[in-house]
């Protein structure tokens, strides 16, 4: 039983909204909220590949609490309320954009791959890119005229989501620079919120190494899922890392919930 | 030998300036052309699948001519001077962009494998996508993000670009639909061309059953290369007959040399 439940509603009464391969989304206390809750689930190539490491969601819940807390705090919309716990954040309700946004500073995985360009090799600017969020297509890569023909989102709406994802890069960039890691990819997605009959477009789901690429600016040490998807190991020991340098957990600290488990009775 | 060889530069003292899956360019008469000679080659899957077609060339040559032809007089710039010979065509030198420009307007080929539409759906609105010609990296798809940060393309030539493409399939879709034939897709090139100090963009390579779908609109039939990839056969008869319904050959007419040639010696 998970000792770090919210007071307000029993665990056995929530309902669920949603679950994906590394997250549960259950209805939040009031209307317009939702509980994102962090597995352990670890999946690459769509799935294909799957493990449990213990301790993984609980560190992405802290990190990306961390990043989205800030990104607030800056301007930044997002879907981020507050941290419930040790694995559950609590976020507004929004009509998430089929779209993955991917931002690439550096070439890696299928960029470098698809245009023949070795891992490591500095853009000559950031990139931005779209992926249609589909499982059963693999998410393929789209461009604008796709996402507009088919009406994913609005040129407007394009538009905006750049912009944020540029915001997000230009902070997550100076962040991770500021100790000692080089942001080389990431992904988010964004969300429709409504307030008021307004619309916005707000960065949702997560942002930590299980959608970033984080090596270390000295080793060039991996420092993200690239660990899982390439059978590296030492996952988390390299979040745990991230999250040490970030300030979230003190030096020689594990976060609560990653330890060996006693099992009682 | 080939008795439709330009008369004002012997063939053997000719120099080869680059040779493609299905053409070859030659240097031209006067500085700035260049000869475009079309082979019997139908490659498809990158060159995986290759063939030597009898009468292929000639038709395309002249569907190509055709459709160039008017795409000049309707004031759409292309490379296209004027047919030489059965084979070959006189051109303007242009500075290739390395893009291969498809214009969509029913879902067929990749975009339905990718975006899991069934062939035949008609699209929402036409679809424009760029694939990066590199026949080691198998043509990517790739989104002008990628285009403008690795230089291939200026933002105002993707615009330029854009353009051009929606006005050849403006002109395409009515000229097939005038002669029975939908278009379904088609794939064009483009080059700079400079004429004292200005450079525009304009139309290049070819336009003809290769690069075209071409579906019968009352049968669906096709008539297009989608019968060598897909390996329908019937192919020479198919492209005669767009052809013949362009009325570029005659009714009952066989293309000269499409037939089979007499050997001599």
């Amino acid at each position: 039983m998970d000792i770090h439940k919210p007071r307000y509603i029993p665990m056995s009464r929530r309902r669920r909204i949603y679950e994906g391969k590394a997250k549960v989304l259950y209805e939040g206390p009031e209307p317009g909220t939702l509980i994102q809750h962090f597995k352990d689930d670890a999946t690459a190539f769509n799935a294909k590949k799957h493990e449990v490491i213990e301790g993984k969601g609980v560190l992405n819940n802290r990190i990306s609490e961390y990043v989205f807390q800030h990104l607030n705090d800056i301007g930044v919309p997002t879907h981020f309320i507050r941290r419930l716990n040790m694995r559950e954040q609590l976020i507004r309700e929004v009509e998430i954009i089929p779209l993955e946004v991917v931002v690439r500073n550096v070439a890696a995985g299928s960029l470098s791959t698809r245009l023949g360009i070795d891992e490591g090799t500095q853009l000559p600017r950031s990139i931005i890119e779209f992926y249609y969020k589909n499982d059963k297509l693999n998410d393929p890569m789209v461009s604008e005229e796709h996402i507009t023909a088919f009406g994913w989102a609005s040129p407007q709406e394009i538009d905006d989501i750049m912009a944020l994802a540029i915001r997000v890069n230009d902070f997550l960039s100076g962040l991770f620079l500021g100790v000692g890691i080089r942001l080389v990819d990431f992904k988010m997605e964004t969300g429709r919120l409504w307030e008021n009959d307004v619309m916005r477009i707000v960065v949702a789901d997560e942002i930590s190494p299980d959608s970033c690429r984080l090596w270390d600016i000295k080793t060039n040490d991996k420092m993200d899922k690239d660990r899982f998807r390439r059978d590296m190991g030492g996952l988390v020991e390299a979040y745990t890392e991230v999250a040490k340098r970030l300030g979230i957990v003190a030096e020689g600290e594990r976060p609560q919930g990653t330890g060996p488990v006693l099992v009682k009775g």
